[in-house]
């Protein structure tokens, strides 16, 4: 546990020192809460989305993260190019299925996202896991109905498929590359009451996958630090709109001794 | 007034309880804070624009949002399926006809919105109402230049048009749907100066009307909480900045008390 | 000294008492943040990009500001028929080439913008302002590799060029218009870490040209109240999350004691 917690701070120290570019293509809604995490990290955050230029600008970056969250047929012609580029390119892309099982649209665009440029990194709820699994899940628009657990063997799956690591988020995080299993036990209930919560735990995985090459662990690195300075924020004042600019402060804030005392990781 | 009073809360405590899944189409500006909003009261907010999908959600959705203060080509023809395909499946339809009069444009559109599937509840300042009526109202950009009382003449006409309930929001609210009219002295000027407010109004408007079919009492009684846990806000810290973070805060940790001790209604 | 912050608090002034209606076509991650500056410091901000409406949406405001940070080919479109439209009615166009030098497309778009409609203000950090000159400017995504002194020259060239004042914002802020040069040493390093900043003082640009048709001084007196908000914010609480709701505040409850006191403009 404790060298764990080392190679968490390490991670964060490198994030710190190289702020990599972290090239994001997503929705919306969570735009301004990613980049400023982003930010709030270390890493350099941009949203890049035009076709005419996500091919030149994922060059440039370190990390490519695709959320499908608001897409539309601009959005996604521009997530095909950055994907087949930075696949070509060998650098690290993160994809988040945000509501994928909700709309066939929604189904046929992640197969297709995949089946171009299998993802390095695949995070999802439960819902979106067994959805992209090709399981008949039950989605409630972009909330998950499922706990986490309900969604390893899918997860186990995908990252067969797709050779991927996959990581369900909930109550309980899983991390998942074919055997590899860590759960994270981090976090607070009260942090699905922000929008884009996940989302903003996708882009931080970008940053982990742009200064760590084992992938593996950079999204257990991502999603502990994600957990951990959630709970920090929490305890600072438990109402939603509070949380979302303690989880800036505490991120910005953060030091080893709080993943040190808090960390709740169990890897297999 | 008590009576009242037990009404709104029976809605939140609903909204709490069932988490209705509301669908909106709105503007670029607004949709963190209306999906964060959304979220504080207890309901389930998504954020789907494409035309390829919003048939597919809005049938899985317990309400539709429709918004214009970002319009363009894509997001209409977004808005136009997904209204009538709620329409079809009676589910009700909130309307914001952000900035109508300032620009032809977006006369038009809302026009040919409310010929092809007539809103549930339509809600805007008092020069919106105005215009929407076909008055020669006139705007500032998305500024009211009228109280509200200007509108209500023009709030019933639309209203016996298109049968809607409409709602007039301004230091003073009025909802109104044929004879009926309810007014709600609730809210703070503060408000005014946080974008999307009205926004959000519209977007809590939708989480009732998904809740509680009577959509003139669903319009009243979203118009007081918002203007509720807005007072709440501004006491806390009467700035902006704060205002919007405590907003959230406020709607998430609304007890009944506050509703009974502060509720400003009065119905003919 | 003193009678330049007259200045700039006459300008704070008239912003509140006029409101002007400030049109914004900008990015995605900001349009939230840069609506509610405009609101705190007095404007009254909209965002319309839609090419079918922004001629008729120039014509009603009193400034245009354009923002290129999320550009595709719409809001390509809109920026055109926009700038073309406020140009040829004599309105402010203030310009922030977000991004330049980082994607053959944004430079080839910034060329299109400028050759169609000469700015009044250009807004960009040291790397922009290199690449919008045409020099081999290196740019990490949207961030700059330069300190502001070293665009100084280049900002010289672009202000003969195209007539337009020139801000190159950073540590030192400067204020180009031909041989007339203006520092600004406000601000603090951590507002580098809130995403939008650069975004935000564009937009308040664009509040201050609407009321002050000497655009050396409308831009020179945006960037220090920007940078003097912005230090009022950070001496609240130093840490990212805070700093954007207490920058806010700060804007709104600024106070002429405020420039007064921590002004450090000097002119050449």
């Amino acid at each position: 546990m404790s060298q764990e917690a080392q190679l968490i701070w390490t991670d964060v120290e490198q994030i710190r020192a190289q702020a990599p570019l972290v090239h994001n293509i997503t929705n919306f809604v969570v735009m301004n809460n990613t980049a400023n995490a982003l930010l709030a990290l270390g890493a350099s955050p941009a949203m890049v989305h035009a076709p005419e230029e996500v091919e030149d600008f994922v060059s440039i970056s370190n990390a490519l993260v695709v959320n499908i969250g608001t897409l539309d047929a601009t959005f996604v012609a521009g997530m095909k190019l950055a994907m087949h580029r930075a696949k070509a390119l060998g650098k690290p892309i993160v994809f988040d299925p945000v509501g994928v099982g909700a709309t066939a649209y929604r189904n046929r665009v992640s197969e297709e996202l995949l089946e171009l440029a299998a993802p390095t990194i695949i995070r999802g709820n439960a819902s979106e896991i067994m959805a992209l699994a090709g399981l008949n899940a039950q989605t409630k628009g972009v909330d998950s109905l499922y706990g986490s657990e309900a969604a390893v063997e899918a997860a186990q799956r995908l990252s067969l498929v797709w050779g991927s690591v996959v990581v369900i988020s909930g109550a309980t995080d899983y991390v998942i590359l074919g055997e590899r299993v860590a759960t994270i036990k981090n976090g607070h209930p009260l942090m699905t009451k922000v929008t884009g919560m996940g989302c903003t735990a996708t882009a931080l995985t970008g940053a982990f996958s742009a200064i760590n090459a084992d992938y593996f662990q950079a999204a257990t690195h991502a999603m502990a630090v994600m957990g951990i300075a959630g709970e920090i924020a929490v305890e600072k004042d438990p109402a939603p709109g509070s949380l979302q600019v303690n989880f800036l402060n505490s991120l910005y804030e953060l030091l080893e001794a709080a993943i040190t005392n808090r960390l709740q990781l169990t890897q297999s």
